[in-house]
């Protein structure tokens, strides 16, 4: 079977694969300066963006991805009160952050302002926290602000960017660690995307050795599945600076005054379940 | 971006997405008295067999559905001796099953003997314990089997069927989940594949009512990354007659004789654990 033009398709050249939702029209173009944005109406996902033909954001998905990349790491953080979010343009990680009340300030330094000012439009959900007076906005480099940022200052790091390909490719050096370890209190936290396990075991490993090279303590894996990114099934790696992983606030996330579609406790512990090709592989890795 | 005739491509009508993996030609293709039956080479997920168009099963990433279908339910049951696996054809299911010692017996009754056959020419992989003297394959039709079995004679039936659709909707159904718990001896276990957690929350609020209508005692569901499958997110549901789940022989698990790629005691616990918008809908639905 084929599809038509109305399809609008990724293809993951890494895994021979190409996912597909049906498209019903385009309300969003434009060629920043660093890239181009796009938005689709979709028939059954709700709104779609794309980063030069890449899938990152679906209205009926998004929820997956951004709980994960939040939750988690906020609450095996003992008392996470400022946060920085690397990339995440499209706000939906810093609606979750600033759902903690813990949390005094977050920062979120994304390079391309196109990339939020399409998500104001046609992901309104995401960004009802972005006036928040405990958000801060930043459209610059952010890992130049990294480097020059006071040592000590944040307890979590959130790295919520695209494929360690291109421009993506730096936030995944030991370099770009360095910074993040040195800009981490003591006992602080950094979390990043880190693909899919079935076909990106390489990334994953290249990760664990670029947080040791940069001094983290520990580092554990978190799988959650993400329909839209290639093979629907994801993950993300937490570094710590001078502390071990494994606790996490449990009580707190019991108690918690917010809502969530997939994160409670039980999906905390199950994220961290590692697979047994996986806790094979990781055997030989440092951290 | 499009795809050429090179992909081998499937659109999943209820979710508006489409998945394709890159095609390396066509190795089979039997038209049988049921269902039109493919095989091809793929570029990067080995080969893949499709029926009446629908992705079955994949080299690659077989692993996690035919792991996920037996080794949680086999390892929830006490004593498994006497199992039977309804559908499952490819014989994946089968391999795991005959994996476990206790195992005395497991018949694999699939309607289609084309399927076997493709996937021992194609998947000799799967098929490696046909040839056990534990192992009974009969192709004929396994919903007049159930009924015509003797009461109390198995300690887990695996259904591992197509979607709730066409030939595969009778599975589905609280007539189909009765005879197979006259079939079960007390405290046996059901387990049926359940469909995408994102798309197919309908089909799962069903199976439970049905096992109620059966009169199981008890249900859980699993979930599992299946990356060929629409969402890429799976999900099997257990049923339990006169006994709770819960429980599981870990100990067993940590000292088991055989080789797992997903499975493990961590896997089996994480694999339970309910995302919070499933744990509020299950709040509404019985067993």
């Amino acid at each position: 079977m084929s599809l038509d033009d109305e399809w609008i398709t990724e293809i993951c050249e890494d895994g021979g694969s190409a996912f597909a939702l049906k498209g019903q029209g385009k309300l969003f173009e434009q060629q920043s300066a660093f890239q181009k944005v796009e938005v689709f109406e979709t028939e059954t996902y709700g709104r779609l963006m794309l980063i030069d033909g890449c899938t990152m954001v679906s209205t009926r998905d998004n929820f997956l991805y951004h709980e994960m990349m939040s939750h988690p790491v906020l609450f095996s953080h003992r008392a996470p009160r400022r946060v920085a979010i690397i990339g995440g343009g499209d706000c939906g990680t810093l609606r979750e952050v600033l759902k903690h009340p813990e949390v005094e300030k977050a920062i979120q330094i994304d390079i391309d302002e196109v990339v939020t000012r399409a998500a104001e439009l046609h992901f309104p959900e995401l960004c009802e926290s972005n006036g928040d007076p405990r958000a801060e906005l930043m459209f610059i480099d952010g890992i130049q602000w990294m480097k020059d940022v006071s040592p000590g200052l944040l307890d979590v790091i959130i790295v919520d960017s695209t494929d360690p390909k291109g421009p993506g490719e730096v936030l995944f050096s030991p370099e770009f660690y360095s910074a993040c370890h040195r800009a981490l209190d003591e006992g602080g936290l950094i979390v990043q995307q880190s693909e899919s396990p079935l076909i990106h075991m390489a990334i994953l490993e290249r990760m664990y050795r670029s947080l040791q090279a940069a001094r983290f303590a520990d580092a554990r894996t978190l799988f959650f599945p993400q329909p839209i990114y290639p093979t629907g099934w994801w993950s993300a790696t937490i570094g710590a600076k001078n502390t071990r992983l494994g606790d996490f606030r449990e009580s707190d996330v019991a108690t918690k005054a917010f809502e969530t579609l997939y994160y409670n406790a039980q999906i905390h512990r199950a994220a961290f379940a590692e697979p047994e090709f996986f806790r094979k592989a990781r055997r030989g890795w440092p951290v």
